[in-house]
């Protein structure tokens, strides 16, 4: 295909042509409709740039799919992102690039932050020449947009665009454009499924001072939902209409490191770069959202109960690591308002559990043998989304296993039981998680913790908990209401991963004279496998949290199981 | 003296003249030469800033002073800065002032940074009346300049010299303007007596790139001083010349947040905006610095052993703080190479503990009384500073001051016992410290820690410990080499107060694939008074961590004390 698509490129007289695996949105997560890449260089992982000149391609992945690029490339040469001597995109081109070569791009999927870090190297154009080359080009996707019952978000369009609206006249500005998918389906209260695990639809969004426009794929809306918006004062538009929606505007309100570049450049305006006001918005759940977050995290419980006794019931050598996906499935799909999951399952056996994005597959997964079995899993409700990460001991694990466990163990616990002054960074919490690991001269590569929508994405900004001082930005400080992941681990190649994961809501603990005093209370209410950690390790306090925990723990899911799931629920949240 | 100055102001046709508390070189203390403010408003505590006007005069000083300040204040309006409905000096201009008004200034005794931030709501004239009416005023300090001995420094200047041209080739400039007394005194490898427990010399000194030049008071000075600088190409100026030498440089290095506004006025060329290059430099102290300071913290240990001996056996009903300030003068001062004290000691039992900046004087302290006594002192030595605060119980103490006393204890502890991995933030370890009181919804409004100087100022930057992102600057990372104070607080007004530190040196802990560890070693080794906390409150890890550190400082001290006081140390530093 590359040998094909070079013919292409010498005919429209450029030099290069660059394919991200991006959206219009920036999401997170793309569909088949958006897999250029895949289809040019045939390599099928979830991340990639491929850059195609005239003569040569070049694919840049990371370290989790150097193995699978250089079995699946062809005709393209793989770029390891991050191994020494491997320069970056931008550097390639400065050195492989000049100011009288053209390099194309489709503008609908390239970020504006991507084309504007290449500019001082080479030319661009924006030029798509997807469909001249993809004939078999699937659909996009366009399943329907509903409107997403207030029982469950607690506060309507109408408000939510006031305090945009609010935000743009304090700015000075006619116009904000919103691409990403999260926040145009929470401030218009719509959902869709046209990305996988995420309950989103492809959708943009235009606020005005009095009034806003909501571009929708033809087909996907019904008169219902278009009454419903006019009394509010929203228009829907076809999608493809943004494109030459944004030219009158006088002053436009922008996130522009995600907004893509055809929508970029088709503003003319002065452009007031900031977040967008309902990421914060969002980020700070009202209580109709705790309520239904807290009960949504009850049922997940409860499924993740069932699936703990299932599995210390069965003889774990009969199984593999899908039959773990199925199970887990199962038990969470049995649970009233569950719509999916909301991401691929992870379930690592040992030396899997090392690799921080495994997932298995029917192609790719191993039976289970006796050891540790890290399970990262989430679901979707109507009433909210999860994500949890717990280790459970198959058979005799080693006192290496055990011992690390616990390690892991303590900074969840440390992270959990924190409480804090309003105005500390997030960095701050992070290193309550980090110190068991640090003491031992140990890491983990990746953050502490994440934001989680509403029956939204499971990864949700704009607050984290992350270790290392991002110098950019201004740190966003955490909020009650706001819910972050807990999720500290260890990875030990070709042996052996942990992480534990819980859910957090940041809450009101005291408010003194020093100040407003914080803490978090668990969402996630499932048990720690306690076969799986060394409670000797634990030191008082630690003890103590963890008892108080797993009481939360039965507190909240005793009403809600058969009587002898109770008695493992008790056995299961024993204290030590 | 306000009314006669205010005529001076007519005659000279001013609106108003602002007087700071500041000497050449943005000192944190200045000299009585400086103090015209307090000649003026009567006022003469260690900080505020006098505005007089043509009627009216007004002094800004912070809550410590305000008792003081109402006391003393003559025909001067009291401003109680961070008062509620209290305008900021700057805030008070833009109300009262404008361009048609000037406002006069000693341009030598006011920093660029307050000038500057002024300058938009009124005219400025750099204009020194101090001498007109003044006339008793103080001699200028001008004590003997003496070289500091390399044993004790263990870097020549030739050397260090070096290491700022680089810099200085690198930003291109052909001149480094330092004004800040330490950074000179370290370059140099000077000391003086200029300035109240710290150990410099009035200078400035201006850095070519092959030369340098050094600024200082005629008389304070000798031949050997001059012969011993020519041999590396530095040259001797007087002191007030460097106001007339900076006109021709064309692009200079400077600290303009430390410069006085006429240093500032006086440079014609280019300004590279850096903080000095000496500062970082300074605060990482090479191997003979810190095996002198180890050495100096050893006989500081054993001085404050010697202190708490004979204070335990004193009936303290028959003391006062004075007597302490005395006592602990009166050790130190008998151990070799001691110079002086680093700071006014603050003795301060019960209710006078509360106040964060108290120290008691001849005029103003207690007789002593049951309960808690805080002491935070230090010394000057040629082989270090030290600072260090401890509590000791008079009799018996109530069970409240004991928990506080045991819950700051924790944060102390935690902070003591840090590991970390290199380029986590300050802000990150100062939680450790503070996570105690957050849990109970208090907070010290003081920083947790503040580098320290070697026999320079006990208060010295870049590195601190603090809670609060500061957003303007890119955050100062620890680095092996650097001393901080561990420092937690808290405060009971009117009833007690407790703080507990240490000093501590930033080392490696480990290097392992996660990249450089960290950790602190501790170079305080004085006992914590046992029956000052309450050990029933220290959960297990706590409690070895304090009787690990007792073992390190009766290892440390063993060797040093007489059979009779081991004893004691044995006793104060037994395991818990």
């Amino acid at each position: 295909m590359i040998k094909q698509f070079q013919t292409l490129l010498k005919q429209n007289h450029l030099d290069y042509y660059l394919i991200p695996t991006d959206d219009d949105h920036a999401s997170e997560y793309v569909g088949d409709y958006y897999n250029f890449r895949a289809f040019l260089s045939h390599f099928t992982g979830s991340a990639g740039t491929l850059l195609v000149g005239k003569d040569q391609a070049y694919l840049w992945t990371d370290g989790r799919y150097f193995l699978q690029a250089s079995k699946q490339l062809k005709d393209v040469q793989l770029m390891k992102s991050g191994e020494a001597g491997v320069p970056t995109l931008q550097t390639f081109l400065k050195e492989n690039a000049n100011k009288d070569m053209v390099l194309g791009y489709n503008g609908e999927v390239c970020s504006h932050a991507l084309i504007d870090s290449i500019k001082t190297y080479i030319q661009t154009k924006d030029i798509d020449l997807t469909d001249e080359i993809w004939t078999s080009r699937p659909e996009r996707s366009h399943q329907p947009v509903y409107l997403y019952d207030e029982k469950y978000h607690g506060q309507g369009t109408a408000d939510k665009l006031h305090l945009i609206q609010d935000k743009m006249k304090a700015l000075e500005c006619d116009c904000h454009v919103i691409t990403a998918l999260d926040d145009i389906a929470w401030l218009f209260n719509i959902r869709g499924s046209d990305i996988d695990c995420t309950p989103v639809a492809l959708a943009f969004a235009v606020i005005e001072p009095a009034q806003a426009h909501l571009f929708l794929q033809s087909g996907t809306y019904n008169q219902v939902l278009i009454d419903y918006f006019k009394k509010i004062n929203v228009s829907i538009h076809s999608y493809n209409e943004i494109y030459h929606h944004l030219v009158n505007y006088k002053k436009v309100l922008l996130d522009t490191s995600k907004v893509n570049e055809r929508i970029y450049q088709s503003i003319k305006g002065d452009i007031v770069d900031q977040m967008n006001p309902s990421q914060l918005l969002k980020a700070v759940k009202n209580e109709i959202e705790i309520k239904n977050t807290m009960q949504c995290h009850k049922k997940d419980g409860v499924a993740m109960l069932r699936f703990m006794i299932d599995l210390k019931h069965r003889d774990f050598n009969a199984l593999n690591e899908m039959d773990i996906v199925h199970m887990i499935y199962h038990y969470r799909s049995l649970q009233p308002e569950f719509k999916d999951i909301s991401f691929d399952t992870i379930a690592g056996n040992n030396e899997n559990g090392a690799i921080i994005h495994y997932h298995p597959t029917n192609e790719q997964h191993k039976d289970l043998e006796e050891g540790l079995l890290l399970i990262d899993s989430g679901g979707q409700y109507l009433d909210g989304t999860t994500d949890i990460t717990r280790m459970y001991a198959l058979g005799h694990i080693t006192d290496e296993m055990r011992y690390y466990s616990t390690i892991v163990l303590k900074g969840w616990l440390a992270l959990m039981n924190a409480r804090w002054l309003e105005g500390i960074t997030c960095e701050s919490l992070d290193l309550l998680a980090r110190s068991p690991m640090y003491a031992l001269g140990l890491n983990y590569n990746h953050g502490t913790g994440h934001g989680v929508g509403h029956f939204l994405g499971v990864h949700e900004g704009p607050q984290t908990i992350r270790y290392r001082f991002t110098g950019s930005q201004h740190p966003v400080m955490l909020k009650p209401g706001m819910v972050v992941t807990d999720e500290p681990g260890l990875y030990f190649e070709n042996k052996f991963g942990i992480r534990w994961e819980n859910e957090l809501l940041c809450v009101p603990y005291k408010e003194t004279e020093y100040g407003h005093f914080y803490q978090f209370k668990p969402l996630t209410v499932v048990p720690i496998d306690l076969e799986a950690i060394d409670c000797s390790l634990l030191n008082d306090t630690e003890r103590q949290q963890l008892n108080q925990y797993h009481q939360y723990v039965f507190d909240t899911l005793k009403d809600a199981v058969s009587k002898e799931e109770l008695a493992y629920l008790k056995a299961y949240t024993k204290a030590i």
